[in-house]
């Protein structure tokens, strides 16, 4: 059978626009994927995905580097990178909502998680959950393709690595967005800005403890 | 193209599990899924979907009710649902690494999320975040396939209406295993009974609490 053909019987939009976010995510670990791990984490076999990745190649989309497939030029663009970030100490309702918003902003969203330095800096104290604990309860949450921590020297790091088409801004991060779009620009890094007003009453983490004070 | 022949190109096995698990899930919300329903959910274009549905109905795991299909008994009998239950009030990695486990003893995990007044009569204090956000997170996340409240009168009416193979009990759920085998006997319901022993040093929500309050 002809892949051509193959890939009729399954949503080849969908499935296509799958791989490539499954490839972009491995690239952030700077690996390639193996046929049969992208077959796995679609759930296909292997003889359909095969013939969805050849497609691809043929495309230009995705390229294949000895035994594995990485992404292309092409294949990055046609895929939209939503970035956001935050110190999740006090999981709530409100990041929820802030994230699945971030999420609507495009294909795959990518998380930032503070560590637990920049905490203590900017906030003059430890958070209650340590940065490997928070990372791993947002990297739980279904909007979230993928967290990872932030550098604690160098914010820009992380969004070179991301290299993000959006960078979403929730309703309490405080950066100047004029001033964040001067700092990208000095590095060559070019992203749409995008503040988030989501509004969720009485969620915040600190009103949250302040709650709890009152009640002891 | 022969149903049979489509289904030989995509993962049979995973996706008609992933189809029961989808119709069992509807079927808590007392309903079945029109064939575009299963197959949007499923990622795959109607044709494909038929085919696979087709098949099930074959086997006597689905049935055709009117436009919908529903879970048969023989299709429910070949999943295993897990239940598990608790506040989750401050979400946290213990809780995370509790629900992964309980995921891992089957195929769906549905949990039950306790109600304010339950929480109120156990621990005598309002819960920090109401029934409906602590609902939502918890629906939020990756190893969860549905979250319900709980019943604040009887609590094996939703024992009742999960019907789980297993219920997973978490490290500091307090019931005792013998006299819930006991109760849940009484109602003709049966289920293994699962003590997940998930230690995270140091997460449980009091301790995080106890933390936060020395140091303010």
């Amino acid at each position: 059978m002809k892949p051509r053909r193959a890939l009729g019987l399954v949503k080849r939009r969908g499935l296509a626009r799958r791989a490539l976010i499954e490839l972009y995510l491995a690239g952030l670990d700077g690996r390639g994927l193996l046929l049969d791990e992208l077959s796995s984490s679609l759930g296909l076999d292997e003889a359909t995905c095969k013939a969805l990745v050849a497609g691809l190649v043929e495309e230009g989309l995705v390229e294949h580097r000895g035994d594995v497939f990485v992404l292309g030029q092409k294949g990055r663009e046609s895929i939209r990178v939503v970035m956001t970030g935050g110190v999740f100490d006090i999981l709530h309702v409100g990041h929820l909502a802030t994230l699945e918003a971030a999420k609507g902003l495009g294909d795959v969203l990518v998380v930032v998680v503070a560590r637990d330095e920049t905490v203590k800096r900017l906030k003059g104290r430890e958070p209650l959950n340590r940065e490997e604990d928070r990372l791993k309860l947002v990297s739980a949450l279904k909007p979230v393709d993928k967290a990872i921590l932030g550098d604690p020297e160098d914010f820009l790091k992380v969004v070179e690595l991301i290299g993000p088409d959006v960078i979403a801004l929730g309703y309490d991060q405080k950066h100047d967005e004029k001033e964040l779009r001067r700092v990208l620009a000095e590095r060559g890094l070019r992203a749409d800005i995008v503040r988030l007003n989501i509004h969720v009453p009485g969620v915040k983490s600190s009103k949250i403890l302040a709650r709890l004070l009152r009640e002891i």
